[in-house]
């Protein structure tokens, strides 16, 4: 019988934000963030089999055998480790990963992938770890990522102690709560630079002049966030939603030397979004942008056609997403397998 | 014998930024801003007549002749009010006034244009005020204009007084202290949006998170920059230059809602220019944006062809002006008024 385990798992997008770092090694955030988990339209399926055959870990991610010291694989190496520990299971692991990605999307895949990673893996080595202990080991891999082990909105708490044993995702609400916000996202023609978030947020908290001033604002936003989701309260919700973006991407153009990930494009959203609000009196759409420039729109269900065609309208929008909320990593079926037991690689397409 | 004064005028660039006031009426900044006058590539040329046989004031600018219910009007007119009141005169004012600015070049023509009729209208009145006194006249009409007043590195005090009596310029180093100081400016195509800025720092203080912060570090900045200049260290004056511009426009971006003055091209430019700083080992071009797109980048004269073919690289340039130190307003002669006595009227060109 095969202990493979095949997982499938989703990104998140930030509605408050991570950026900073308390502590690089742990991964520890100097604020509490909170997300919405999205769902399958974008996803990671990942095959994990640990088995005494293999002489070492091997990581497959879209088809291509990951250099063992290339950053991406050693974010999930580190996750693979401690996973071990915890099993005192000293097996190496073969992992087959895919994401289903559209090129140029602006996703993070390492959230998604990390997350997927960390479930299967728990279940692979016959661990029966809590959405909260798995998202501890997923933080280790990408910050981002431990918010992406429990569907609905999540909050990872930043915590205070040195060990990191208090910074975790915990779901705020179930992805019933509010089966109607949606995340609409414009994904535009690929930008030319793009700095490394894990560099731009150490440039950040070490040389933004402003970056206290965010720091001291942000965890009561977190709670005022979590108050509206959980009253549905959207006007609230939209409105810390879209200064909290505004609010990351200004102490990102305040770094020495400045980071600038939104361009033109995102600006003509952020207008046209601002117009669109005004003009039905409320706030019926809130944009949020990421390390990049791709605006993700946060809307009501029934308000999904007034976004769509307000991106239609940005000329620079390839492609309109219209993603709803996410149930988190779940196991699949054997049959989804990626991986050839036999030969201990990826089964070819 | 006439009593027409004909004075002309230049803009600045501040380095360190003005935006926001303590007080709305009386124009009193939040913090301190330091500026350097530029030549008179670019000027105003006023002409101030006051006379028993004019029945209202009368204000053209650029052979226009102006509403005074107009907000540009209304400027000159507190600025005329303010100097009669002194010089206990009551006799309306005739002024005529040409900018020689370019089409879209972006700069804030109420600076060059305040400092110049306040210049020229002092001396029509007989008033013999010296540059702080004509500085705290021009300020009335429009904050960043008392900066104008007198020529070189000018730093505008803050002060500290309900009457602003303390919040006035001064010259920090004289014209000739540096010579070498150049402001190069680049002159973008046209962009599509602009916010008043009068609008725009009334908006920042009322919403902007990040602006205590920025009220915080920006006195130092001043006093930094001022013992730079002082000891012509470009390395200093850069850095500190580029750091307060990016830190404006950060509380700009995190208004409520947010504002926008830089666009992708003014983005390409930093881009370049730390380039440029990184493969010469030092700064030797520092960036600067007011609440306009186009760069102003400081240099000296010997990398002043550097800096131009950098921003000739860049396609949305238009226009390159070289700007060096300039000496304050000065009184032209008779035979350069603008004014037709007997008509009462701009001579026709």
């Amino acid at each position: 019988m095969s202990d493979i385990v095949t997982a499938v798992g989703t990104p998140n997008i930030a509605l408050i934000k991570y950026w900073g770092k308390r502590d690089e090694k742990l991964i520890l955030p100097t604020n509490s963030s909170v997300s919405m988990t999205l769902d399958e339209q974008l996803n990671t399926k990942t095959s994990v089999l640990f088995s005494n055959r293999l002489k070492e870990d091997r990581v497959y991610i879209n088809g291509e055998l990951q250099n063992t010291r290339g950053t991406e694989v050693g974010e999930r190496l580190v996750c693979l480790d401690i996973l071990r520990r915890i099993a005192k299971d000293k097996r190496h692991a073969l992992v087959v990963s895919e994401n289903s990605f559209p090129t140029g999307s602006g996703f993070a895949s390492s959230a998604s992938g990390l997350a997927t990673l960390v479930y299967a893996a728990s279940k692979g080595l016959g661990l029966r770890l809590s959405g909260k202990e798995m998202s501890i080991v997923a933080r280790r891999g990408s910050g981002s990522a431990c918010r992406s082990l429990m569907g609905g909105m999540v909050r990872w708490r930043k915590g205070v102690k040195a060990d990191g044993s208090d910074s975790y995702a915990e779901q705020i609400t179930k992805p019933d709560h509010w089966p109607e916000l949606m995340n609409v996202v414009g994904i535009l023609s690929a930008s030319k630079k793009k700095f490394s978030s894990r560099a731009g947020m150490r440039q950040t908290e070490r040389t933004s002049i402003l970056y206290r001033s965010r720091m001291a604002y942000v965890e009561d936003a977190a709670s005022r966030l979590t108050a509206a989701l959980k009253k549905r309260d959207f006007q609230t919700l939209g409105e810390i939603t879209m200064r909290d973006s505004n609010n990351m991407h200004s102490v990102m153009l305040d770094t020495w030397p400045p980071l600038f990930y939104m361009n033109d494009n995102s600006k003509e959203v952020i207008y046209k979004v601002h117009e669109l609000n005004e003009s039905e009196g409320k706030i019926i759409a809130a944009y949020t942008f990421d390390a990049g420039p791709n605006p993700h729109i946060l809307t009501l269900r029934r308000n999904v056609n007034k976004v769509t065609r307000l991106l239609d309208e940005v000329d620079a929008v390839q492609k309109v997403l219209k993603l709803s909320m996410g149930n988190g990593p779940r196991i699949l079926d054997r049959s989804e397998s990626l991986i050839d037991e036999r030969s201990l690689k990826p089964f070819k397409n």
